[in-house]
């Protein structure tokens, strides 16, 4: 059965990429560039698609900072530290907008599962993420679509990492043979070739993850 | 009051766009270069949003191409005549996408409205053109975002055509001083300069809606 996953390159999504392949779903990537801060991601993005083995890995590009409204897309900086509260590099309907592309992709493919790493726990605070918001995404999608009102397929949308922590999901990763040093979570990048800045929140909460889950980063060999 | 408003430059979307601004909004009109066929239609929403007087008009870029399943931005014909039930030119999830960077743009602006020309009247078959499709975005679209799960802000999909015949629509934009040789609807324009084909099936709902309402339209004079 097809699935389209979202692969930003990250821990979460690269992990979830994993699982599907190993539930024996074919799988379709889909990558987004948006002008974002750290778009060396999608490098990790191409390297992690490859590693675990997709049918096709699609990258849609268009420009976020024409909207802005966020740390990783506009002028706004990228803070040291995690906050408080939902944090200023929330991208204004980030999760929204990347499913609607996955959703239009997964209609063409007329591949019933889209996947996303979204997360509750060791939460960083996205509204986006919530699993009340991916059930009202999939009830939208079924009503959106011409395969589903016509009732050939309905879409279920699909975060297996929702209420696991980030320890957990390395766990998971390694088991399934995920090689995490072709993934990358760095908002920031520093210097060139780029080095991960190791204060971002996402940096922090990778480095906190490995520490929990007992294994060293390979990314920072 | 602010409000975004979905402009394609056609008749719907341009009515649409003097309602809000005849209704004392603050318009922020956006527009999407797709890769559609009929990409023309933007050079036609932009003098709309000049002409009705807007805040801001934001163009957003991606290839739909790249995703296809639409005779809009794939390789299959657009037909001459109307279909039967959802029509060739159906875009996949394509007012999901359309809605998705209005929202991220209605939070950025603090703007509680978002306009959109959806209609069942004289009705393409869309399903993303029905009042259920439009009240399940608009309950996703404030589990998604930051200002509305903050309590901050509530938004409203609003499609003030949805129950209006094509007739009724044109009286409508009349009414409110809108000049339709500004609007363009064509899905497979002919020559150069460009010239509606006359045959597609948004040529024909556009003759039948002047006909209906005992208007000549200014685009074939």
């Amino acid at each position: 059965m097809k699935a389209v996953v979202l692969l930003s390159g990250g821990i979460d999504s690269s992990t979830t990429l994993a699982i599907a392949k190993n539930e024996g779903f074919e799988c379709y990537a889909i990558s987004f560039d948006y002008a974002q801060r750290h778009r060396i991601e999608l490098d990790f993005a191409k390297k992690v698609a490859k590693h675990i083995g997709v049918k096709e890995h699609l990258i849609i590009s268009f420009d976020l900072r024409k909207i802005g409204g966020s740390a990783l897309t506009s002028e706004i900086d990228v803070p040291a530290g995690t906050q408080e509260g939902i944090p200023v590099t929330y991208v204004p309907a980030r999760n929204t907008i990347f499913l609607s592309f996955a959703l239009a992709w997964a209609e063409v493919l007329n591949a019933p599962f889209i996947f996303i790493g979204a997360n509750v726990v060791d939460y960083s605070g996205y509204p986006d993420c919530r699993p009340e918001y991916l059930q009202a995404f999939e009830r939208m999608a079924n009503l959106a679509t011409k395969i589903s009102v016509e009732g050939k397929l309905q879409f279920k949308i699909h975060a297996p990492l929702l209420y696991l922590t980030k320890a957990e999901i390395i766990k998971k990763g390694i088991e399934l043979g995920l090689d995490y040093s072709l993934t990358w979570s760095c908002y920031d990048p520093q210097g060139d070739p780029p080095k991960p800045c190791l204060k971002c929140p996402s940096c922090l909460f990778r480095l906190k993850a490995f520490e929990e889950a007992g294994i060293k980063d390979p990314l920072l060999k």
